[in-house]
């Protein structure tokens, strides 16, 4: 079947809309990628390494794409992934992918691979168990090509700045390298993600700490843990980061006095903390997080509302991000009282909250972000980052919170190719959601084009402070 | 007022969509409808009973209808439904509905009964106060036809199989019936509804298990028990079924030892059991539904989230279904672990999800079905059957789960004249959504042509194995 | 910015659903307005009191104006809001607001503000930095003409009812000197709010409940406790009013007998309940007010879900209503159920549940509005009372209850000037859903033109028995 590529796709269907929303797209569509928050590997970047083959870089690295054909009865190892026995080899998950292709219909992943097989590689056919063979061999021979490693690609896209997301340990190297390098001119910085040093309940939250007080030199004591913590932060700073980032099921926080976190953290390192203690003190690291960053700047994002490895024996077999997270009903008004109480109303203090619960976006996030100074509301993130799913949200928290106190499209993505897909994706739906108030009276046209070069352009840079 | 069967009902208001809408439509408005989930009596199939008059078709037999009316101020017995005193004839209560029939604009009961009156009988004016008499007598005549006999609608509404819901001791002798008759075509199939056997806090739960183990020859053990009710599933597979049912307040599950079950089933039986050692056995006992369904191969379907009989002192005099089943919030992700860890991967095993919760659609059904591949996202159900909801529905989870991980439509319905109006929806409003999806240039019209037939015709064959 | 006030806003895009929802906006754009719940103080009425500068009537007073500007980090006291210290002149605070003017672009607000300066006061330009002082000496000069009191306002805006929100002690002087003025010919009616009277956790409510007693003449006991609300609800109900409102964090009930209830209010009274038995007492407390709603004819309505002075140092600084109130998950169907089993049927009782949770509009408030007669959908509330916001209730609530079951709109407003945007923007939105429907097929034209009339005039009549 002939891939057709759209030009209008994403615009509203009435054609009066469709016109305004044209239009607004326009003015948005070149411009520069402001990425400030993804997994992307930096490594790859500063060794500027080849893509290596089609499978591995569209179907095997992308928990996204593997879940669907799991849940299509392919096993892991069928698709490359070590679980320890054989797996199988790029071809052969190519030609699987191919067979596959009709699942990813309508989806948010297919939508990025169609656009980027289009775009990036000038595919004219929608993949088949018949072309499966053909197009690992031309999509291979592209990849190897200079004109598709990594700098290059990066400058073709257009990215201006990208995050990526980094152990506290980690010596940041790669970015340094590509900071100095005198010929890459992007900005590449780190993301702070202390998420599994700040809860006991991690495994090896013990060592992790050991490793932490060994790296800065301070006592493996409570108030030399979050010296530590502080250093490695200055650390980041330093490098360029703009942000740290929080991961839990539930975004609870509490603000115990420093005796009592001092005992938690002392039983927690004596392995005499059970989970309501662990909880507790993750809670209480919360807002000592919020408190570090009223003191040093990096702006806090949560991730929140997500069961990680829900299929545990397959966790335990093939490892984390293998597509088995699954969100669950999550809350922030209550759960970040503490927090916001103490630091909400802080001058130059940024929180971004992200959700995987639609139902807190009109409820919670945009009442919250239409108060607070220092809350913002995250992008719509991962299972709902897809058009219908942005716009819902869009729906969901304008009318309270209005244009200003959104982050700017997040694209949190580990597949570097999708990247210019997800924004273009991004920028379509915001002139279609704006289009639409144009039409109904709700923004005049100059208004509107005003917004959309904020919402792809100012938002991301102030409030990631970029 | 002249009742207006709109051709293009359903289909989208923008004229180049709305084409688009009418053309998928048309590939499958003629479909043979499966139905693999309803409440239809399968003894009126066998008897090839009558349906007698108007009002106790669809009224009084219809608790979406009579709870409308009920809303309205009017009480039950005088809509006919027995509870101690006298009750309205029928004529009465068709009187009373025809006086009412505005309440039903722009419900889904509104829609399903304008629908059948326009294309199964002919009306063209919509009931009122004024017609009621008259309608009485007409559709009374038409229902007294031979044409209008359970078994020749089945031929005339294209029905090609019909799923029953059937208590785990019924003999099954209509379906038997039905099977053996040379004269009648359709597949009528039964489903084990074991919810009565397995909750012990359910009313009389310890005699349905002494019938249970009479029936079978089981002793009244918990291996007996078990024995019993897999022997019953048996019975039910070798007559035809193809699934088993289950609802519940919330869908918990726990994987109890043989032991602890053991223990809790003997406490039951002795009446010692309390409501939480009754939740606790109930959460195991559909872990043990799924084993079975693991191993003989009747697919699992479960319909939670619903208090039962909130209003109970009605409940109490007209019994259940008299309207005040009310949904409550729900959540899948936690209460599912302890099953889908263990038989989520299982091949062969099939679990539908249905939810009465919107907000589960994007959160937790499509993430999991779009992993597990035992999983499947059961359509809208109930309160969820309706325009509107179900393209919500449909936007909420294919943007994760694609169009593959659905259940296909289920009618769900105790109103056997509403099927053809209900599965005529429901292929609208595929056409409707694929169309949307095409015009925006989100899938290709060859694409979606093959989708839209999937959904009608594939999709319930694979899930339901039929 | 040259201010355009479209007069096709909020209408369909499509041009076909267009011309349909401008005929039905035409049939009920001029009818009187009905306004049941809102917190308008009948002193302005009764005195006639000029409204004073722009800045305190636009923006000091509304605290979902000041919310956004806080959110965008100007502080209270530079918005004229007492908190201790110096608070800024009108003028200055006006010119805040112009220049922060594009924040609302998109929000609820931003459209009543820019209908309200287009449609009462002739505005031809949006606010700015630029044209602020201007604009406040332009407004303060027509906010000072006779035409612009309150009473040629109410009369000019076309208001038949209007309900204020009252204290139970309230001597009500204001309405009484309203309805025996003969140059005033507006319906200003009062509400029994109890709140503070029922929850003894709520500060001061042992001295309220002697105030109460001194009051009415009733012993403090449990029982001269109730006959002393049941006789304040006569004096309200002697001077007009039709309904007593309730607001509390969850909307909880429990059915104590007497003996348990008084014992609850013994131990309140003596100072040692605990925060459980406070919250046992109130949710019991609900249900007496329904029993005397039942008594006494008057409708009750609950505003539940919202955490009251979430940033606490703020509430405390600068009082209630500042902004900071943030709504929370909430259920009705379980809490609701000791309630509704003992009166939900009774028949001349009125229960209008509004909600801030939209995920209960489809799952709980539709279900049981299309069960029990005395239950109402109250209309989209507070955050949620906003274009985008209403259509998706409306499509949530209708496909299962109907037309019939809501409470018509209420505009529940501080913001005396913004009641004919509110009600205009809610006429509008009728017409735009209804308009749907029709293009849709699923609801003829006449049956529209009977409904919008109906939505608009009927239903808030026969809910609040107006």
């Amino acid at each position: 079947m002939r891939l057709e590529n759209d030009p209008d796709r994403l615009l509203p269907a009435d054609p009066v809309t469709r016109d305004i929303a044209r239009a607004l797209y326009e003015r948005v569509r070149a411009l520069p990628i402001i990425s400030p928050h993804s997994h992307i590997d930096p490594g790859m970047l500063a060794e500027d390494r080849p893509f290596g083959d089609p499978a591995g870089l569209f179907v095997r690295s992308d928990h996204y794409v593997t879940r669907l054909l799991h849940a299509a009865g392919v096993p892991l190892d069928r698709l490359g992934i070590p679980g320890g026995g054989a797996t199988a080899e790029p071809r052969e998950v190519w030609r699987t992918f191919c067979t596959h292709w009709p699942i990813y219909a309508g989806t948010a992943s297919g939508y990025w691979l169609q656009t980027t097989f289009a775009e990036q590689f000038g595919l004219e056919e929608h993949p088949d168990a018949g072309n499966a063979d053909a197009l690992f061999d031309r999509l291979s021979t592209v990849l190897a090509s200079p004109a598709f490693r990594p700098r290059a690609l990066f400058e073709r896209f257009g990215i201006e700045v990208l995050a990526t997301t980094d152990d506290p340990l980690d010596d940041l190297e790669a970015h340094a390298a590509l900071a100095q390098d005198a010929g890459f001119h992007g900005r590449v910085v780190p993301t702070f993600r202390p998420d599994a040093y700040l809860d006991p309940a991690a495994p090896g939250w013990a060592e992790r700490v050991d490793r932490l007080a060994a790296a800065t030199g301070e006592p493996a004591s409570y108030r030399g843990y979050l010296d530590a913590l502080a250093a490695r932060r200055r650390y980041f700073l330093e490098r360029g980061a703009v942000s740290a980032d929080h991961s839990m099921r539930q975004p609870e926080t509490v603000d115990l006095g420093e005796a009592d976190a001092a005992a938690l953290f002392d039983a927690a390192r004596a392995g005499r903390l059970d989970a309501a203690g662990a909880r507790t003190f993750v809670a209480h690291m919360l807002v000592e997080m919020a408190r570090m960053s009223v003191d040093d700047g990096l702006v806090m994002t949560l991730h929140p509302g997500v069961i990680r490895g829900h299929d545990g024996p397959t966790t335990a077999r093939f490892g984390a991000d293998t597509g088995n997270d699954i969100p669950v009903s999550t809350s922030y008004a209550e759960p970040l009282m503490p927090l916001l109480r103490r630091f909400g109303n802080e001058p130059g203090f940024h929180l971004v909250l992200f959700t995987l619960d639609e139902t807190t976006a009109s409820r919670e996030l945009a009442p919250l972000a239409g108060y607070y100074p220092s809350v913002y509301i995250g992008a719509p993130w991962w299972f709902l980052d897809a058009p219908d799913a942005v716009l819902r949200f869009r729906a969901a928290v304008t009318e309270t919170a209005g244009f200003t106190r959104g982050s700017g499209f997040i694209d949190d993505t580990r597949g570097f190719l999708s990247i210019p897909a997800r924004h273009d994706m991004s920028r379509r739906l915001d002139a279609a959601f704006l289009a639409r108030l144009v039409r109904e009276g709700r923004l005049q046209r100059e208004q509107a084009e005003a917004v959309v070069v904020d919402l792809v352009d100012g938002l991301p840079r102030r409030v990631f402070k970029l």
